[in-house]
């Protein structure tokens, strides 16, 4: 992996640089070829890398960039005033080939505007989507998408998802021929909303699809399919309801605890449950947004990848691995490949 | 509470009288004033009521229905052939005031279709919604609706929803001022769909309504809100999300339980994680689709619950409980009195 280099927009998320900064020296260590273009205020970045080794610093540049997007800026607003942000600058940078990718945790909206803008989106996609990979049941991977990048999609576009989200199956999650089912209410083929029948209908006569048929939310994390489909309403309902129940359930299992030593158990049944709650922890873990950060917005001839804005360090540095597996992969371009088997450009 | 009699379609459901009936002998053990209605073949019920008491058959009533409607006919075929099926008998049985209410595990379009049919909708009610009552994170209770009776809705028929959920939480959940919103993609008041906007902006001008604005999927369980408005896409995937997520997590708990057997660990340690895994199915349980089980079809004139399909003895009880509170609480009178405030009809 010769030559491997992702502009960060430093101040976007939450908190900014007191994140992204920590979270990029520990990319730097854990990816001895990857390079990173720090892009901000230098005033807020720089005394981040003080008295940090030379070997991670050599291989982090500064890029100026003074201005800011709000996180709750307009996005169309904000696209029109972006000029010399942190997160423009970032996306120019791939757009001009010094960087192979950006990751940003800044307004949603706003990225997925000027990254489509600037980056423009891969012959045969109308509009690109946010994807993530969650890790199932089975031991295995399940590709989702789209998490909110288009409220309403028409059938053609979740076709285009499919495809997309069947390449990084392959690519990324290595899954031969991945099981593709589009998220409906029911499994019954007339169930469901006119787009989502029509999708289906389009996609059994898809042979390069391997498409498996409806399925519900509750499979969500069961690996009964290896890319979930569905339009950005949905994926953002359901992604969010699984981090939500998540949450409630760790907070519970905390709380259980701390009722416990109201009741001041034995020394053994004090290890006993640090012990069970550390494996407990561990299997939750895999779902842990902490772990699983870092949506990619697909579709794009370039990569991009989206971190919670209240990603934390770890949480970034997910992010930032997202972004060094979709350059190894090379997504976009097998994307493209993909789409010229799939969906013969009318022109040809 | 005199005279509460409830009819019982004994034959919907996965699995029919096996469950539903030993479920009815259950409720009637737990309500002393409650009268039940098996609805259904008698040859398949009569032998489950061998050598119970007569102190519960004394209050059950066989009413024969030979015909039974599959849980995957189509709804509208289903609808048409549905003459003398354990389904529509049951209906009957509300229309003519034989029972108060009817609760069923069958096939669900077919059961909405047919209520609307039989029953009709309140007045100022475009189309009834499913609707469950969830626990939530404060020891509270969250009302959530439209489940999935229908895909797609407009502003009006979503502020309909809140009005119902309102008068549920306020009547069943003993929520005074219920705080409403509605289930969006973001908190900004720019995201979402049309019909949500819409919503939003015509619950802010209706007095009677706490309304409180977006909440996410990831707010289900915490509480931010006592009535959570959707259409019914929306629903069913924010629902059957989090049922998924649940039983995943479940298994991950028996899973790590077994994986410690075969470590063989001391019995010590063996009795605390027994006694910790009591504890947090106990919490778990609050959330276990058997406790939750039965969604209300809201905005009829008359009372019907929807089971599971798959529900088993201690849920299908839960629902018949559900339609003793609503016939307790006299839901649907309540219903018409708020809509009369909130949403006067046109010629008054």
């Amino acid at each position: 992996m010769a030559n491997l280099t992702i502009a960060l927009d430093a101040m976007g998320g939450d908190v900014g640089p007191r994140v992204t900064v920590p979270a990029a020296l520990q990319a730097l260590a854990s990816n001895p070829s990857l390079k990173l273009l720090l892009v901000g205020q230098p005033d807020a970045i720089q005394p981040l890398l003080a008295q940090q080794s030379v070997e991670l610093t050599s291989r982090v540049e500064i890029i100026p960039a003074e201005n800011v997007i709000a996180n709750d800026a307009k996005p169309s607003t904000a696209i029109r005033q972006s000029k010399g942000t942190s997160m423009r600058t970032a996306l120019e940078l791939v757009k001009t080939g010094q960087a192979q990718a950006c990751v940003s945790a800044g307004n949603t909206g706003a990225l997925m505007g000027l990254a489509k803008l600037m980056l423009k989106s891969i012959e045969g996609i109308e509009r690109p989507a946010l994807m993530t990979i969650l890790p199932n049941q089975q031991k295995g991977q399940t590709v989702v998408l789209d998490l909110g990048a288009n409220v309403t999609c028409n059938s053609e576009m979740l076709v285009q998802f499919a495809v997309m989200g069947s390449v990084v199956a392959e690519e990324v999650a290595k899954i031969v021929s991945p099981r593709v089912a589009l998220l409906n209410i029911g499994e019954e083929e007339t169930k469901g909303l006119d787009n989502i029948r029509e999708a289906a209908a389009l996609l059994k006569e898809t042979a390069a699809i391997n498409y498996i048929g409806y399925v519900e939310g509750n499979e969500l994390l069961t690996g009964k399919t290896d890319v979930l489909v569905c339009d950005g309403f949905a994926g953002n309902v359901t992604l969010k309801t699984m981090e939500g129940v998540i949450r409630v359930i760790l907070s519970l299992l905390k709380s259980t605890e701390e009722s416990k030593k109201n009741k001041k158990p034995s020394w053994l049944m004090q290890l006993a449950k640090k012990w069970l709650k550390k494996r407990l922890m561990k299997r939750f873990g895999e779902l842990n947004p902490d772990q699983y950060n870092g949506a990619t917005l697909l579709g794009l001839k370039g990569i991009v990848i989206k971190s919670h804005g209240a990603a934390n360090e770890n949480a970034f540095k997910a992010a930032i691995e997202r972004a060094v597996q979709a350059v190894d992969r090379q997504v976009p371009d097998r994307i493209a490949a993909r789409l010229n088997i799939v969906l013969p450009r009318s022109d040809q």
